[in-house]
């Protein structure tokens, strides 16, 4: 803590900082428009969307599917996964393909995610715009692989859409998506601090899995509540396949909570948690 | 080991050792107290218990919740995460915000972990004191989240009250609160011991994954005894929300429990594991 | 990003580069035949399959036992570990074995995986037979094993011969297996790309995590479509053993649907999302 | 791989080798018993064993009591954390504990560890004599604290023996205990490995974790077989504080298996896996 002190109070002694911010990402960056990276990290978002709602979205309709089976005999209830394992589907997939797609895209899989970084000013606003439809068309292919595969059980279940529970209000279901996009970009944020990274070396080797397990928490959490979004393009996906007024009615719910919990959670780590870090560069900057 | 025997028993070479103990914390440290990266921790401990108490007890409502709609057909029973969801929701939230605070506060979350790194002089009293304070205010706050969203069945299950269940004693909860936090402050000191992180280095990767699978573990164990604690601001929060005479009712346990088990650990850590750096040091000194 | 661009766009600037990609291997390599490692590598390949299968089968079977011993009863399936337990032996154990035989074989432990490796030129084709010929050796072996100790309701239970559910075609069938494979390869070329490893530090030490969590995943979405294979020896295994007219029907599905599902990640690994790598290394050399 | 080749076959160039196994372990090691290190390993060792004991037996006592409360109604048999819960028990135990006590005992906690161990020459004789009376006695007060804690339950649920199921052979169940073991025990071989450490960076960093996860997969594999031992001191505890006939007939297959599977780890890992090694070592001794 002592040592934490000296380096951002000490104004002057620039050597002694251990890692850089970047600087923030302009809002449009002519020169990355011209760069292959940009592009492969479109598709890389838009594949690792579609993975994401494929694999989720089929294990939610398989196992109402076997639910629905062993119920047809007199004392079964227990087919297929469970609650338990569609959490784990949802924290588990994201989980890897944070981890495949970090080096490539950033691994946002998620336009809330995007939003926060890009409020943030760690990414530009057109990477962030592309990123957003990408992720937004990954989801609606994704999802209409499971409805191809499950033809005769995808609509029975409703779609794996996201939906309001009753008995809940939707103030109710906008406050559990916006703590749960909380958590999960609170998470995200702390697993990409340089200042972090510099200094506990477990921050930058484990961070795909933390993000994951943000996922799976809030999914065991609010599942009961609004199914858990947490992310746009997951609730989109189910919404414009299944395309039934239960899935399109309250899905704004799905758009507003998680960006305005993203939102929070930038404002909470960008003011309060690296205040300090801000008033250090401005104290270097005024003895120089 | 025999490495180990030389570098603790060789007296004057300093040099050999490959780590360095800090300096005890001192009882109140005046300029703490100016510092900014003070508060910044105790705002971190505040969020960081609200998003464990909001998670978990949100997870602990909605699998009775679940439970009990299946159970209104004959059949049905496994509606819901299971506890196996619950002791998972305990488990992995304290792996993502050890994760996500160790670098800001040290990643308590808890006043027993808090008392435990007091005694082994890691932080100082007013530093603790702080933390408790904190954290015992952000359970309240989470588990207030809880009650605005699921009001309707926030009071039929008690609330996510720590209770002792019928059939065991109080001495039977006491006992198992306090082996229970043993092997929690036992891993923690295990995950932060300067000596272990400069040989191993697994130890500083992994370290908030191991922490968040004792407090898996410990509720897989114990959840049927007392509904697991091991953690006072866990066990406070909802007592203060659910404010009735069963949650008060041997809440003791939860303080004395935790607390004792947690000197237990330090001591073992600190007077046994660690007796032979002592011993080092105490012949280095004389030495010099 | 825009050093990434510097890098990749700069021609000549080799020193810049923090990784160098192996060359490719060749078809047949004769000194590769007569060395120790080579067969080495042959009988890890041969035991991880057999463990793979031992542990994966006899899972299988347990559960539907058990299931079995408690649905006697008026009121029970809850016995056994659940789908979820199968998913998590089939995850976790390809976890364990890429761990312990990545640093030996590679830890292919999967003919589709060795065939990917094999078209990205990461293995030459006699190791890549040799390993496919070991890999389905040891299946076989290992699901004979679980015969012989649970011969009383190995063959009650199908032998955890990979069966395509009835109500799916045989088109979704094939479908399921290419996408869950390319689930699968997709992200041991994420683990396994060298220029990741260099500026990513959690790339090679996680890899075997999110290696075996893939594996988890598949099977979370996919046991209600065909049980997963995902592996051509894990089906061929207990088909050989169980040798009924059911298993081997169908069974061309689970070893097309793998091999096209690798080879379309070792595609979209190399040209898609490292084609920036073989423009650099182009311009590379016609500045040389 | 063509650079192992040259490693490995060079002979004389000792300084390409980047690793150095240590010299084999004395059997009986006169400084060793005069080192406070070996007995704060063997204190350690038995308060690991203990709380693996503690937590585990609970777990399952627990579960097969809460199993009964449902039951009692007539539509209920979910209670409890399942199987699953209790394989996640021992695996999660084993993981922590392995963490925690890697860096002072080597973290063996088992009998049939320190057995392959010291067939490897890693710790001398007198080291696995008392590590293995720490384990047991260990063992013995974990089992004892649960009795303590569940004394209306433990006795009815069989008090967490490992029994063999009815149905199975004798010989079908010493067989699953060498093959579980066998997992287990090359599993520690490969996260110790010198070789592999220094050329892979995540076999150190891990290591904990495979091996907790190999307990995990043996007990999904085994439990309805004997209810996996794969650890006579986990056998050991429960037959000595049920003391019941059930409990001690057949116990010899709990140690017989778990220590002929070490030998064949050792086996394995040492003249199949590290022959190589053996050579090389062979051919510069003949060089020099």
């Amino acid at each position: 803590m002592a040592k934490d002190e000296v380096m951002e109070g000490g104004g002057g002694e620039f050597a002694a900082k251990d890692y850089t911010d970047p600087p923030p990402a302009q809002l449009i960056d002519a020169a990355e428009l011209g760069s292959w990276s940009l592009y492969r990290a479109v598709i890389a978002e838009f594949i690792a969307t579609l993975l994401f709602l494929y694999i989720t979205v089929a294990t939610v309709i398989g196992y109402n599917h076997q639910t629905d089976l062993s119920a047809s005999g007199p004392d079964a209830a227990c087919g297929g996964v469970g609650v338990l394992g569609i959490a784990w589907a949802f924290g588990g997939m994201i989980f890897i393909l944070v981890y495949c797609t970090a080096g490539i895209s950033g691994g946002h899989i998620n336009p809330a995610v995007t939003f926060g970084l890009f409020l943030a000013r760690k990414v530009s606003l057109v990477r962030a715009v592309l990123y957003i439809v990408a992720q937004c068309l990954g989801a609606i292919c994704g999802v209409g692989l499971v409805k191809a595969f499950q033809s005769a059980y995808y609509n029975r279940y409703n779609g794996g859409a996201n939906i309001l529970s009753p008995g809940y209000s939707k103030g109710t279901g906008l406050a559990a998506e916006i703590v749960g996009t909380f958590v999960l970009v609170y998470t995200v944020f702390s697993a990409t601090d340089p200042k972090r990274n510099a200094r506990d070396s477990h921050v930058p080797v484990l961070a795909p899995l933390p993000i994951g397990f943000a996922v799976f928490m809030v999914h065991l959490a609010t599942i009961p509540i609004t199914g858990t979004g947490i992310n746009p393009a997951r609730s989109l996906g189910p919404a414009v396949i299944f395309n039934n007024s239960k899935a399109w009615h309250n899905h704004w719910i799905f758009w507003v909570g998680p960006f305005v919990g993203a939102a929070i959670a930038a404002f909470y780590h960008q003011y309060i948690l690296r205040a300090g870090a801000i008033k250090a560069l401005g104290s270097f900057r005024s003895n120089a």
